[in-house]
């Protein structure tokens, strides 16, 4: 896309290099396709940056993001980049799928949470992507709260995305970058299933 | 996102299998962000599977899609998975920033689109990323009938990702799948320009 002029200037006493290296909560919702892929295809962008990326996965089975993981894991041990750090809640459950004992996934939740908390305040990474992370607020697991607390205070340049469905209110209004993922046409409308390479 | 159970089976005598592992044509279009970075996040899932990869960029500056073409052209490079080429329409012009010269532009779309056509009757790829395409089907540089035929006629089993605003009515009628990109709120909004790592 193109880069535009913004189309007015705050007045909030930054420079305007200050203000374009400010880091930004991006927010990837919406009922279509592209919520995740694009946050991947930014830690692209975010590796050739040379800048330490870790990946939170909220969500797990076996198919899911294996493609990405792989990649993105073996661009990260090549050196030429960032490296890449991949994390998988809760290891062995599949919530959506499979409910299971929902007090397991809530915990496996919440310390999955409690570790991005860790990692903003210290500055591990300067590039999260907290993958289908709304579905944890949205049943209530993590406090909303808590967690714009803990974006709002975290300190030097970290940049966040959060993708997933249905992203609460709170969360969209602090985000500097929304961005609503459409369905207009899906595969699946003409009874096809997902197939790897695309899907997974 | 989960994967789903079909909402109605066709009566299109296709077996399951056969139906699953179709050809897709993909849009992304919109006004938001992610319709690119989106592409190139499904072609690490593409990757992943060992298939080959051709990338035709029909928009070029000097900051787009680096962080991108040096990601996928080193991962192709691995052996790990598929190969990768990136093609870059017309190098040297940037159309959409800089207009210079319409007719230069429009040729050199159009002997893209040329090559596209060749790589798709040949089966050079399992899987294209044509980003930014839909400009010059909108300006009529190529013709979007020309498109769509060679795109109905491709042989074999080849995924074909198009991405850009505006996607002609006509493309977007044939596709598989549409995902639609809304702005909800973009830095630019509030005074902010690109930064390095996030658009580029």
């Amino acid at each position: 896309m193109p880069q535009g002029k913004p189309d007015m200037v705050p007045d909030d006493g930054l420079t305007t290099r200050q203000r374009r290296t400010r880091p930004l909560l991006i927010v990837h919702t919406g009922p279509g396709k592209g919520k995740s892929t694009a946050a991947f295809g930014m830690a692209l962008r975010a590796w050739n940056q040379g800048w330490p990326i870790g990946v939170f996965q909220f969500v797990k089975s076996a198919k899911w993001r294996i493609g990405e993981e792989r990649a993105l894991t073996l661009l990260g041990e090549t050196g030429e980049g960032g490296p890449v750090t991949w994390h998988k809640m809760g290891e062995g459950w599949s919530w959506i799928r499979r409910p299971g004992t929902e007090e397991d996934h809530a915990a496996d939740a919440r310390e999955g949470w409690a570790q991005i908390k860790r990692d903003l305040a210290a500055e591990t990474y300067r590039f999260y992507v907290l993958d289908e992370f709304t579905y944890p607020l949205k049943w209530g697991w993590i406090d909303l709260d808590d967690v714009l607390k803990a974006l709002a205070d975290r300190p030097g340049n970290q940049h966040v995305v959060i993708t997933g469905r249905d992203a609460p209110q709170g969360l969209t209004d602090v985000a500097d970058l929304v961005t609503e993922m459409g369905k207009v046409r899906h595969p699946l409308d003409t009874g096809q299933k997902g197939q790897k390479g695309i899907e997974w």
